[in-house]
């Protein structure tokens, strides 16, 4: 039987040739990432959209191994984030990644641990997230045609409550339109795309701009926070405030 | 003949199923941590338990190159670090390998160079050890379950007198009872697990760590003395006192 | 047919033959620096000259993934940047390998985009480029004998207008004839060679050379700027003025 | 004809089977340095001793590319450097690996170009050479037996005269006798061993070392030339003097 088309709007049930082909290309983009070291230790979890309505994702158990990560790995989980079937346990992030699906229409969510995302998240958390501008990598981002786009990169604190999680991912979705992407603080990055293509190159975009970053403050040697010309960190708490 | 199942309290004498499966991970392993340079030039030892009583432990030989490390190369040792058989020369850490396996009922004890770990251990040597808190990824050190956890990892004087270390590793694993591994000073990382995966795992959560606290301080570029408010390095001797 | 041998100055038609062994060449390049980090998320383009007069160029197209570049997303382009045949879109820098491939006369263009010399550009912009002398590596730049040469990395301002980019790319391969490169500030580095074994040599070094100098500068702690006694930054505008 | 077993005092004419099997051991080690960026852009040259008496080398040509290093890439040369027969042309630095194979009895000699020695190189250059000390990877030299062995690896004023920098290179090898390297300014690392496992494994942990040190000062955040206590650069001048 050959493979289905790829049908997000169907009223059908799940699809098992869909689910097995995004399954796959989620391993495969989580192998890569583990061999970046952005998914060490079991980090990172990767989701993409099997139907739209009603909404059910492909996403990763939790606690794998990414070195190895196949797609008999992955879980199909429902619009509350509860897998079909009696398939094991999604990872514990499935509610942010239902979140983010649905407020940017997304049809894949990607969650990355780098270093560099997470010594940022923790050195810029006072200030709320990390502008970045002035890089022709910009321009691989969906919609912007120009390196003087200003892309502004939420920082969240981190939370092991997820339904509190989930309603400040949505918060800041909301106040963020324009926004690629987020941080949580000492956790790592959340990004997305149409399809799992254009989610893993917002991966490697913002994961380049990151390092950038933070080797450009490293090789200035100034402390990160007196940079930005704000004395009072006590008064700029991380959001949500 | 299957592969006997793994039987980590059997009173049999050693099963060499059991021992070449274990010898098999490890290799695996020790070729991945040299991919990464975390075991360049021979360094870097790995061990698992093949039986708990009386004590039997699969461990790499000495002066082994990681590159090309097979199930060949690995010994098995008695609970005095004797090699079984004829078979060559244990690792010169044998013993402490040993003592974490008593001490924290490890099933495996893997230990890596990398240059972030070889640099911090030195370079926090006078505080006696290294805290790390508020990351997510301390989540997948075995029962954690919050980036609000505080792990410790003490630093130990290097010693080429394995009495003496082993005596002073037994000691900081009785202090520090929570502690998921420590680091000898410019010499690298020990950590443990019940198993090889979880041992793995440990290793590489720790390796992220001490390189996002490494490229932390390299970035606020401030002596790391400094940071912790002791202006008297000579009153805080490297643990032990 | 065995493959007929590469004639640059040839007037005949487009060769199949040429133009594939370039185009299978590229693409190994392409995805040699994507495992470097020096083309993710579909940034670099790379072209190879077909035929010298009149000058055809093969090329990516726009926006191809290089972690998987194939020698089947390149297109030959003419003098003017215009595709040959319905092949679809080439990258948009492509007026830019070709003011290159003319005025210096070269076979093969290469654009990459690293952290260092993403980083670098911006921090040098001030200074209007980047000299290079005392390391053994600038031998390997064609024509250079000995440690001692001075290379000039000039740095250009960037501009989402390729005719514009185009006529200054042009101005600086006049005002620096003996350059074997230059950076587009906040986006990479572009190079070029004889041909691609030249070319890619040339991205090599280059590409070490300036993450030496990087960490130099973020070794010895000292704002860039500073380094070269120029306190009036104002004055020093990026070029061209 | 089964492969002749090594024998370096040998007064027999040059082996065939010898020269290949060393050949093919360093294509492999040349391939490995590239991977890890130590051996860009054509850089970095290998040898090992054919015969003793009288000397003959297996040699890198001059200008290969080391991705993608064969064992047809290596030339046999005699005592002076010359190729025997018409194979085309060694390494410019053939001298120097004939002076150290001769003063260390040396059966491999291998030379690198990593970003930390070339940085280093240049950092230290003023205080003659680099200390290490302090640490277990030390033990991997062939000969130290703990950690608080001094390494010190003498720092060569870099020349295009290679007779004179032949003689430079002697004089440092007779000054220095139980050093396991050194750094020619700007250009890289030499080291060597009594056979290629053991030469390379000094090239990992020398390289290893190097970045620890090139780290530790970045993150420390001091100018390299205070730590030292030398505030007179100017009398402090690179060997030789």
């Amino acid at each position: 039987m050959p493979k289905p088309p790829r049908n997000r709007r169907s009223n059908q049930s799940p699809d098992a040739g869909v689910f097995d082909g995004l399954a796959a290309g989620l391993a495969e983009a989580g192998r890569a990432f583990y061999s970046r070291g952005w998914a060490l230790g079991t980090s990172g979890n990767f989701s993409a959209v099997v139907e739209r309505e009603p909404l059910r994702l492909a996403i990763t158990a939790s606690g794998v191994d990414k070195s190895s990560l196949t797609a008999g790995q992955f879980l199909q989980i429902n619009h509350e984030g509860k897998p079909l079937g009696s398939q094991g346990k999604p990872s514990a992030e499935a509610l942010l990644h239902i979140s983010i699906a649905r407020a940017r229409r997304a049809g894949a969510v990607l969650h990355t641990h780098s270093v560099w995302s997470t010594l940022l998240s923790q050195t810029f958390a006072a200030e709320g997230g990390i502008e970045l501008t002035g890089y022709e990598m910009l321009k691989g981002l969906e919609g912007v045609s120009t390196h003087e786009h200003r892309e502004w990169l939420p920082i969240l604190e981190n939370s092991q409550d997820m339904r509190q999680l989930g309603g400040w991912v949505e918060a800041v979705l909301n106040r963020h339109p324009r926004s690629h992407g987020f941080l949580l603080r000492g956790h790592g990055l959340y990004t997305w795309g149409r399809d799992l293509a254009e989610a893993r190159r917002h991966v490697e975009i913002l994961e380049f701009l990151l390092e950038v970053l933070g080797r450009t403050h490293t090789a200035e040697a100034r402390p990160f926070g007196r940079r930005r010309g704000r004395p009072d960190l006590e008064a700029a708490k991380p959001w949500p405030r």
